[in-house]
Order: C-alpha cells, then structure tokens, then sequence
C-alpha cells in the first residue's frame, strides 16, 4: 500500500489529466523572462515593469493554460492574476524560490538558491494552490558546503509541504563549476552523470519529494542523429549516439524514485519534442514545460495582438504536440514508488478525522 | 469591484462549472442514512456498522460523483475513501456539524448544532477540500438565546473560513417549534417566511457566508398545481398557488445577498426538479441535492450490484435532469453582490505576494 496523506493525494490527483499523467505548463519565469522583453525592445532588463511583466505572463497563461492539466506560476507577477483565468479544472503550482542563484563556494563558481523574501509555503497553500515548486541548482562538482546547503534547503521546503499537507515538486538543475555555458561537448558529456546523480540525491527518503522536474539527461544537440535536425546552425561534435541516449534515460529512471515529469530549459520545440518522447519511453510521467512551448512570441512583444495570435497559433500547435506524446507517459501512480492505482490509499485509521492534524 | 482573496476565488470556481453554476452532489449524510440502512435491514440505527456507511457512500460517490461539479462528503465516514475516487476536476466540500442537533429552548423545542468534534476548518483546507459547510437548523419562532447561539456557530465557522482562506457555504434548515414535522399546512403557511428571513439574516456582512444553501421556500405538495401530481397518497389542502410560490421564490432572491442554491431535503426527484426550476427562474446559482437523486437506491441494500445499477441507470438520469434545469442558473459571479465576471479580482496591491497572510 502507498499510504498517502489526503491533501498530497488529492492535489496530486489535480495536477495531473484523470490517468495520472502531467502536461503542465510553466509560466513562473523572472529574471529569463525580464532580459526577454528588455532585448526585444531594446532596453536594459531592469527597465522592464512589473505591469509588463505581469500582462505578458496573463496572456500566455489566458492562451495556453487551457491546454495544460496544471499551471506553474511565480507570485510576484503572475499570480493575482492569474488566479483568475486558469481554469477551474487546471491545478496550480507556485514557484517558492527567488529567481536566479547566488554566487558562492571558491571563485564564487558554485550556486545557492534562496526563497522569495515575503512568500512561503503556508501562503502557497491558504491560496489555494495545489503544488510547491522549488528550483536548485546542484552539481556533484561543487563544494560540501554548497551541496548542503541546496540539501538543506530541500529539506526546509520538503518539510513545509508535509506540514501543510500539499505535494512538493522539486526541479533540479545541473551546471559545471568550470564552465559559465552548458552548450560545450565537455558539459554534454557531463550532464547524464550529473542528471543522474541528482535524481538519486533527490530520491532519498530523507527529502520527502513527491514529484521531481528534471532536465533531459542528454544534450541531443550532441548526437550524431540529431545535430543537424536541430534549427541551429553551430557546427557541434559528437558526444554520444541515440542508443547511448536512451541507456542514460533508463538510468535516470532507475536513479528516480519518485515518479519524475522533463523541464525545457529553453530549447526549441523540436528538440523538446525529441527529449520527451525519449523521456516518456524510459517512464517519465509527462513534462512541466514552458519557454520551448512559447517562447515564439517574445519576439512579437509588445504586440498583444499579434502575440495573442502566435499563441492561439504556434503556442497551442507545440503544447498539442507535447501532450499527444505525453499520452504514452507513465501515470505517476504507475511509478514503482508508488506500485499502482490499487494501491494508492489514504491514511485510514479508526478516527481518520481525529487523528488527521489540523 | 468584487475584490476576493485567492483561496476564496481559487476554491469557488472549482465548486462551479465553466459557467459558473453549482451542481454539487451532497453525500454527507449520517443520521438519516444510518436510520434508513437499519430500516430496510430489520435493525436498530446503532446497528449499523462504521464499514456498511463508508461502503454505501463509496458506491454512491464512486457512481454519481462524476455528473457533479463538486460532491459534498463528510469527515467521518466518507472522506478518506472519497479523495480517492472523486475525479480530479470535481469539487470536494466538506460537512462541519454534527449530525442532527441538540435539543434546547423552551421545552426543548428548539435546536442547537455544534461542530464534529476532532474536526476543524483547518483540517477541512490542510486535506485538499475546497469548501467548509455548515448546516444549521434555525426560525425566527426560536428563542433569542438559541438564536444567538446558532449565529454565533456561524460567526465562529466563517471566521475560520477567512482565516484559512477557503469557501464558506452556510446551509439553513428551518423548522418550527410547535411542530416536530414540517408536512402540515400550518408549516407550509409558515415555511416561506422562515426561509426568507434566514436568508436575509444569514446574508449580512456580519457573518462572511460565500455561498447560502437554502430550502425551497414553499412546500410544493400543498399547492393546487402539483398536490395530486406527486407521488404520495396523502391528500393535502391548498395553501397557496404556483403564482404565490414564483412570488415568494422572487422575495427569497431578493433577500438573499449571497449566491445560493437550494437543497432537497428528502423530497422525491419530481418534487425537487420542480423547484429548482422555480428557483432557477428566480435567480439560484444551482444545486446541492443528495436524497432527491440518490435515495431510490436504498431499498437494494445491502445488494451491492443492485444498487449500482440503480445508481447507473435511476441516479445518472435522475443527476442528469437536475443539471439540465441548472444549465439555466445564475452563475454566482453574476449575483448583485459580485456584479460579474469583470467585476471580479483578487486583491492585487503593490506587492500582493509579501502582504498576503500566510
């Protein structure tokens, strides 16, 4: 038996479509988001206003999260408003981390995250919120001292979420310490151990994770079936092949022990659409996704008409094709961790209602 | 302006449909259920088993609740299956009170509710449900003490929806003290009155009601038009006619500053389409019926298979006539006392997310 508390299970169940399967979106960008519409229109990122941003992040979610089971959300910008244009059957997730990362360990090359000052977990779920997302940054390159920091920091929100009885969604990020970019033969050669190793760190018991959001563990655009089908014309060497690839995904999904949905991370559509469907064949339970969906229509900004229409368009046309192939992912109560739908119970002692703290 | 507070809105919008209209199955019965088991079984009410109650109310929730926006459940025996098995795009609410009252007044004719003790507001939202209700028993013939102790169940109650932030929905039964049942021409004289002024007195500002669930404010069984069209042998006089009820159903709106819907009491299903229709016309924003649509199953237990093919065929057509009439409600965003759809924001001040109370 997967003895569940009822509000992880119940906002579990809302987060995702009725078989168990995510197709959320993301809309919980800030600082990405911000250097966006500051390049676009020619301007410095900090002279973009929090009313730009704010519009900006209602349109897309008024256009696309209809087509998503949950939509994740910042609570700076989005949130007031967009509480009240996703639909009433779509689950809500909100971002709990400040956006970015702080500098640190030797040469300040290693990365901490911090909460948003102000917000909490608490204030997520008296929201009426459905998830907590929280985002780090982990290398097993970095320092003891970084590492548990971040493991602290997982463990500070993990905990608030079994307090406040609400389902965590943990996305891990990888980076090099030597490196400022993730696009170099070296990273891509990297980047499956240390996907990996971060869903077994994560994984742990010790964490209290119920869904993690993961990066694909390969950087596709170092294969040699995919170099070239990839829009983009830098010239890239060949890091691994696709069955090599596919090896990496079985791995990360023994590595998982939680039930685990893909990120984006900003590639282009094609090359999302190519990881999910390598992600879903080694039992992803579907994705959390949002520049790769969207992104099309930054460069319309500050157009809202024309924007509206990318959205309406391109926007949909992408989230279609995602979650078509997410209708192959595995249900997340199909994950070993859990065994199955028959599984799947509520805590049902004699005197539920007393017992269950308030 | 209708300024709401995020888990206000958040949580009554998934209680609706699209459109905002409620069409929620109640299934928190206790008392009555356990009386009517023992009933068709031979047996005393205390002989009912904790098992036989959470197993019929699975069955029923399992089968209806999927023909409803959001189903009503109590804490005690339904919930902890329930979560389960209520499909992720349905509403969950949540009964409050004891089962029945406790007599008090003069003689013991009036009636006093308390809350379920070991449950709470707190744990009504900690668990995943998206609204609190509480039924009271309350007339105008009561003493000011007993009065005053119902309002101030409902003040403590409302208090506690504020302050976790989720949907209070106030439910008023009203009787009279000089009757112990409510089918004599004298309480059907007497019934629109008392659910007028309940309706008004539980509308104002004091009291922070989201949603009233009201009675129909006539007794259809004692008009001219539907007296010999019910299915019941007794015969009745005349106390008004379908014109007065339309009136008294107009004055029942207009003393209702909240959105409301009305229950059904036990009536039959003809009986209870009958007036929703009426009090859709006058301005409901839907239903909250159990025993109308569910209770022709009853007479099949303990046959599990029977009952679920009653439920299948009688309970979803039975379901499916109430929410056709419902098609026509006032979605609740349109009542006076929110003003519309456009009228409708979450508090958005300069930094929402640091001012929100966690």
């Amino acid at each position: 038996m997967a003895m569940l508390s009822s509000g992880k299970l119940v906002n579990l169940l809302r987060l995702a479509d009725a078989a168990g399967r995510f197709k959320m979106l993301a809309v919980d960008q800030r600082a990405s988001l911000q250097a966006a519409l500051a390049k676009v229109t020619g301007r410095e990122p900090e002279d973009v206003t929090h009313e730009e941003m704010a519009k900006t992040k209602q349109l897309i979610i008024e256009v696309l999260a209809p087509s998503s089971t949950a939509t994740l959300i910042d609570p700076v910008y989005a949130f007031p408003r967009a509480v009240k244009i996703i639909p009433h059957r779509v689950g809500i997730l909100v971002a709990s981390e400040e956006s970015g990362y702080e500098p640190a360990g030797p040469g300040g090359r290693e990365r901490k995250v911090k909460l948003i000052d102000g917000w909490s977990v608490a204030k997520t779920k008296r929201a009426g919120a459905n998830a907590v997302k929280l985002l780090i940054h982990y290398t097993p390159e970095a320092s003891s001292e970084v590492r548990g920091h971040q493991q602290r920091l997982v463990r500070t929100v993990a905990d608030e979420c079994v307090r406040e009885d609400i389902p965590f969604l943990l996305e891990v990020v990888t980076y090099s310490v030597d490196q400022a970019t993730t696009d170099t033969p070296e990273f891509a050669r990297k980047r499956p151990h240390h996907v990996i190793e971060a869903a077994r760190e994560f994984s742990s018991g010790a964490y209290d994770v119920d869904v993690l959001k993961l990066e694909f563990p390969c950087d596709l655009k170092y294969t040699q079936e995919f170099r070239h089908r990839i829009v983009d014309q830098k010239e890239r060497p060949v890091v691994y092949n696709l069955g090599e690839v596919r090896a990496f995904c079985r791995e990360l999904d023994a590595a998982a022990g939680r039930p685990w949905v893909i990120l984006s991370g900003g590639v282009d559509i094609q090359e999302f659409i190519a990881s999910l469907e390598l992600a879903v064949e080694a039992g992803a339970s579907g994705f959390l996704c949002g520049r790769a969906i969207w992104q099309g229509v930054i460069p319309a900004y500050p157009h809202g008409e024309r924007m509206r229409q990318l959205l309406t368009s391109e926007g949909i046309s992408n989230f279609e094709r995602a979650n078509a192939v997410a209708e192959r992912a595995r249900p997340w109560f199909a994950h070993r961790s859990v065994g199955g739908w028959d599984q799947v119970q509520v805590q049902n002692s004699h005197e539920w209602y007393r017992r269950y703290p308030g």
